[in-house]
């Protein structure tokens, strides 16, 4: 895997991420396919929309339909038929949202399958074995992910917990590194430390030195406001090489994508495009449409006027709030694919105005309209 | 609307029907999108498997989205954005299936909204005007369809209750053809009569004296045999003209499609394929396969080899497994768009069988492989 800046506007940059399956313009955002598939839309559907990259789980995929199934069928590419680029989450973060299931030691996190019932180790060896023979492009280690609780004793308690996670994290992820086989298989290292300066500065600059393909911003998302993590972002990109991928984890609404690339991040993934799809939000340039709304019932106009999506050129809000009112698939489908076009030409569009030295235009204009409004 | 029979194998036939909106090619299948869509399919995607008319229901989007907001859309077609001919079922058999919130009285169907619990009127009137204000194609007569009840005190009481339905459709039959406002909106009464020789021959003698645009074979697939079946279609058939199209409602499975197209039957439709598909249920040449079944885990074959479909020619069994297992809509969305296009092939097939004069040996072919065992 090879990467290439090849504009700056600030610290934003536009590049390019080369990988077996093709070439990725940055920035950019992953669609994500959790099970190999983004719900109610195929390959060909994402192709036309412009994807480039799609994002799928390790955790979810080792459980159904495993590794091994779909390294037979010519890995994630094979399988699921997305020839382009792969990146595959370790599932660590899966795992740790499982609550009284998990047991994190220091081999690993064990847990309860709740599938089944039974017991399963997910180790910084196993995460690298499992997405090399899924024929990721890119893994990412596996990470701890403490997610700050109000009910902790006190700050104290919480930082310890946060630190001592990053700490171990660091260890899993020099083990990672030493348990590659493909080089096929880029693999990216996660910074974490909460939302502490010196946790995450200590944690990009501990990464760094074991050395990756490329690093995330890990553990972000969870309560932070805006300021606070373009901050953490800006500091950790301080530490980080620059010729090098750098990806903000899980995050979010289109204002946080562009916070993120003036800060100088490269890769995005996020399910709110498609969650909100589903439920009828739609994400349009002069805001958002609850389209689901008595007062879109008889309106004959696409979702977003002068959008190119199959959705928009197809379909009225009239049709579209019909389908979603009657809980039809085809609704979620069509939704889904609009906010996945947003999403993506919002990056398309980014990665334009990064080349024309004008990307502060470009989030001043979506800031004025849509966003910003809390999801 | 006219309709043109251009060839012959026996009492099959092969011919055009001239809509509005574009020609069909019949005999033909009519998928089934009773509220405006085909689950999780869109119009390009039926147009891509060969759909060419489209089955929606009246009751169901007299309920919602109402009659006058498709109206104020362009109709079916403007608000749908499948553009060419729409059939609408005129809601009798819906209403009929409501059990204790149904009244049949001389004036109509009356019953409370399983929705919001008002009170409803369906009449042989208000029946044409919301299909007419839908801007159907094709509409249909209220009729009302007397499901055989196993608890009936006597075969002498059925008897009868059927025959009062079967009088009772006549006269509406003859209020619906009065109420015609729109010419470019056919009509088509339907035979009812159960499975009485006698009953079905007086319903089918009695509606073509009426006078309609075309004729369909109600109340039929309600637990009668394949034998019973062709013979009251048989039957009512040669009561029918040569020269109009004629369409058996409900069924069923491939073999009863071509069990009808032998009788000489031109339209069907059936909800089979897509129910079937979302079941994880595959129609092949080869047999039905259920694709859930754990000895398709590793299968990479396609669902059907030799089929032309979206997802046979993208997809292997082994994706498909995973994708219905764990329940992802893109799942019944690729079995759907299968089993439809299966369908219509099967159709499209039997139409070359009779130019060729061959639809016997089509209908030996099917019977010794696909569709042959019970759903």
């Amino acid at each position: 895997m090879r990467f290439r800046v090849e504009a700056r506007d600030g610290r934003a940059r536009a590049g390019v991420l080369e990988t077996p399956h093709g070439d990725v313009r940055t920035p950019t955002f992953m669609c994500v396919a959790t099970y190999g598939a983004v719900r109610g839309v195929g390959p060909d559907d994402l192709a036309g929309i412009g994807a480039q990259i799609l994002l799928a789980n390790t955790y979810h995929l080792h459980e159904r339909p495993g590794e091994e199934t779909i390294r037979g069928q010519g890995g994630l590419h094979g399988f699921t038929g997305w020839r382009g680029p792969w990146l595959t989450d370790s599932g660590g973060y899966q795992v740790s949202s499982m609550g009284d299931r998990v047991v994190v030691t220091e081999e690993g996190v064990a847990f309860s399958s709740p599938l089944d019932g039974r017991r399963r180790l997910l180790t910084p060896e196993t995460a690298v074995g499992i997405q090399e023979a899924l024929g990721s492009d890119v893994a990412m280690v596996l990470d701890e992910c403490q997610v700050p609780v109000t009910d902790a004793p006190d700050a104290g308690a919480t930082g310890r917990r946060i630190e001592e996670a990053m700490e171990r994290s660091l260890r899993w992820a020099e083990r990672a590194s030493r348990a590659r086989k493909q080089p096929g298989t880029a693999l990216f290292g996660i910074v974490q430390g909460g939302v502490s300066e010196a946790l995450r500065r200590r944690s990009a600059e501990a990464t760094v030195a074991i050395g990756f393909d490329g690093y995330a911003h890990g553990g972000l998302g969870l309560g932070e406001d805006r300021p606070q993590r373009a901050e953490m972002v800006a500091l950790v990109n301080e530490s980080l090489p620059e010729d090098q991928p750098r990806y903000l984890m899980g995050i979010g609404k289109p204002v946080d994508l562009l916070d993120g690339v003036a800060e100088g991040v490269d890769l995005f993934d996020c399910v709110i495009p498609t969650r909100n799809g589903r439920h009828g939000v739609l994400f349009t340039a002069q805001g958002r449409l609850h389209i689901k709304n008595a007062r879109f019932k008889d309106d004959s106009r696409p979702p977003e006027e002068g959008c190119d999506c199959p959705t928009c050129t197809r379909h009225s809000r009239a049709y579209l709030r019909h389908l979603l009112h009657i809980d039809e698939t085809l609704g979620a489908r069509l939704a889904s694919l609009h906010n996945l076009r947003f999403y993506l030409r919002l990056l398309e569009r980014s990665r334009d105005a990064i080349r024309a030295g004008r990307l502060a235009a470009l989030r001043d204009e979506l800031e004025a309209s849509a966003g910003t409004a809390d999801d």
